[in-house]
């Protein structure tokens, strides 16, 4: 394998999907609240990515059935906003910044053959007292303070690592507009309260907002 | 030098062969289980590959004679079931992930083209007390429980690491079947004990299985 | 993105421009003194250029607005002396030093198209007491001695790392002629002393030498 | 740059050169004991060669006059023996494996193109009493002992790292004959006196086997 190749299981109707992603990361909050969010929206495995930046290991689970890590794409049309929800095993080394970006790009492609226009990435961010809070950074001024408005605190001066930062500043500057959730933790290890917290947001954020996005263009 | 080359020293006929790879590694089992199974079954040296992503210094003998490292492809068909073994001198490094995916890919389509469907790749996981335990992962749920009536643990809820676990997952991706069997090694040295357990343990699993296997399908 | 690419925002009308580059580095020298000729010249943001190479993170300003790394081109045709100016978020990682031949290859391409046959790239030097000293190397023996000439200390049997070094060293392959110049710094913090001696000095070169350059090809 | 690339001065007149190869390394050996044959035979610098994979700063002279870093060739046609010795400014980094095969066959490609089939790679190898022994590893058993009765140490059962070792392995697989000759070096500094016992073992190595050799062809 020289190339990151797609296994497609199934051919899913959307329309005008959100595209969210939660991979591994910081206390891993982004990998547990997409985990919450597709039992929440029933959402299907519906394409896999394998790539050859992602680790040379092969995965076991407790019955001994071993695995290539991969992506995982996940579809659901059962709710007023459908969604696609990128989750995995793993994302690539640190080091392979070449490997990130081409990885990302085509993710963001795969997305947009789906009609993909929006997207929410999630993450944790250490903080010294969690206190159950929302941090967000956006594509627009106008989003991060609507979305502010529904409680969650602007992220102001840093920077976001990984996927969670890149898939944004790469769909942004393809047009998309969209957001990052930040959960914030002290990272000690998972931190189910702070992906809770932010797929609980989420959640509540697109119940509103993009519900209407999606009516004003309709 | 940009690419893996092959050079191919002389072509065997191989009926359905099981590929065996055993390369340096933890506590070097699966190199030196693979070492015992190439004289057992007298297998004879018949291709040899090069490439950019092993080692870039030369191996010099005990008579000073220089070569560069190299993976080797060994063939046996003396016995009821026919073997490809794969050894080496080295693996890529492990910041060459996207070598060595290539890599095991180029390996994969090789043993292909010579009619592999079935592989085993062995090589060490460090444990405490080793007690000369052999660790089975397989492609497949039936397919480790029958190695398991065979009297290897099951190995739940890992990763292997290297050409031992990333042949397996790439493999099962084309629809081979397969396992990875691993000698328990404190790993503190190269262990001829861990590797001979591995190996007999291999001998007695394709003994019985693999050549009912062969015969099912003929 | 599996390649490096340039955002054009508008054409500038350039005649013989001097290429200045000061990326983040030692001290921040070079980024400041980039600043600070920027507001001199009131020169324009013209182009961008993202790269797989930088850093595989999102930037986020103080209002929640995300970005992607990049570099940037700014132009400047109000003075006698026409310019482009290259600063930016980043620099490749050290490690990739493939990626960053390449992409300081594509900037060369880049400025050459707009005209530029002469470049001044500019950085810090490590100093135990820097005393306000700025330190030039060149392309010709005769450039270094008119810039030493204007006050400059010829920086003598050294490397020159990074950006600054890479993009005088190609260039000067190209058959282009320039300098480098390095603010002395003890480079424990953000340096904008040593960054406003690289500054002023180089106004000062570029205001006689440069000048009678262009007018002596004219 | 993207890729290698050569910059011919000028062509050189060669019969059957030998390719002699010094690059810097393990105390130095390599790159002065090439610098004294150049001086010995009057080589003159016929070709240089710049890589992406050479290290990414720019080399600053006495004067200030910058270059980038180089590998550099040079042609002697003076004596019985031509020859084309390769020394340079720096080796591609450690971890950049591909690179530096890619370069290596990059260089036996040039070279084979200026009808070169027999090498000769010197380095320094670690040793705690040096005692000015020269080591030898050959592409062939027969050539190891020639050279060995002329006074060489045969250098049995180790690797030789970097260049040195790569070229000789590559240069073997392409069906040439060559030698490798290490200096034994506390290795502590540049050694200038194991890179003179691997210098005057060469001349008398080259002026006895060497030339039979070219005149048994002939």
């Amino acid at each position: 394998m020289d190339k990151p190749h797609f296994r497609h299981l199934f051919s899913p109707e959307l329309r005008e999907p959100v595209f969210v992603e939660g991979l591994p990361g910081f206390g891993n909050v982004g990998k547990i609240a997409a985990r919450l969010l597709l039992d929440f929206v029933q959402a299907k495995l519906f394409a896999e990515l394998y790539s050859p930046s992602l680790p040379d290991y092969v995965l076991v689970d407790k019955n001994g059935i071993c695995r290539a890590p991969r992506y995982e794409f996940y579809a659901s049309s059962t709710g007023k906003t459908h969604f696609i929800i990128l989750t995995g095993d793993a994302q690539p080394s640190l080091d392979d910044i070449v490997a990130h970006y081409g990885l990302c790009g085509r993710i963001l492609d795969f997305a947009q053959d789906h009609g993909c226009k929006f997207l929410v990435t999630m993450g944790g961010v250490p903080m010294p007292r969690p206190e159950g809070k929302v941090y967000v950074a956006a594509t627009s001024s106008k989003l991060a303070v609507e979305i502010m408005e529904k409680g969650a605190v602007i992220y102001g001066g840093g920077k976001i690592m990984g996927a969670t930062g890149l898939l944004l500043g790469l769909a942004k500057s393809r047009g998309w507009q969209g957001a990052c959730l930040l959960g914030a933790t002290t990272g000690l290890k998972a931190d189910r309260e702070a992906a809770f917290s932010v797929f609980k947001f989420l959640t509540k954020m697109l119940g509103t907002d993009v519900e209407k996005r999606s009516q004003g263009k309709a």
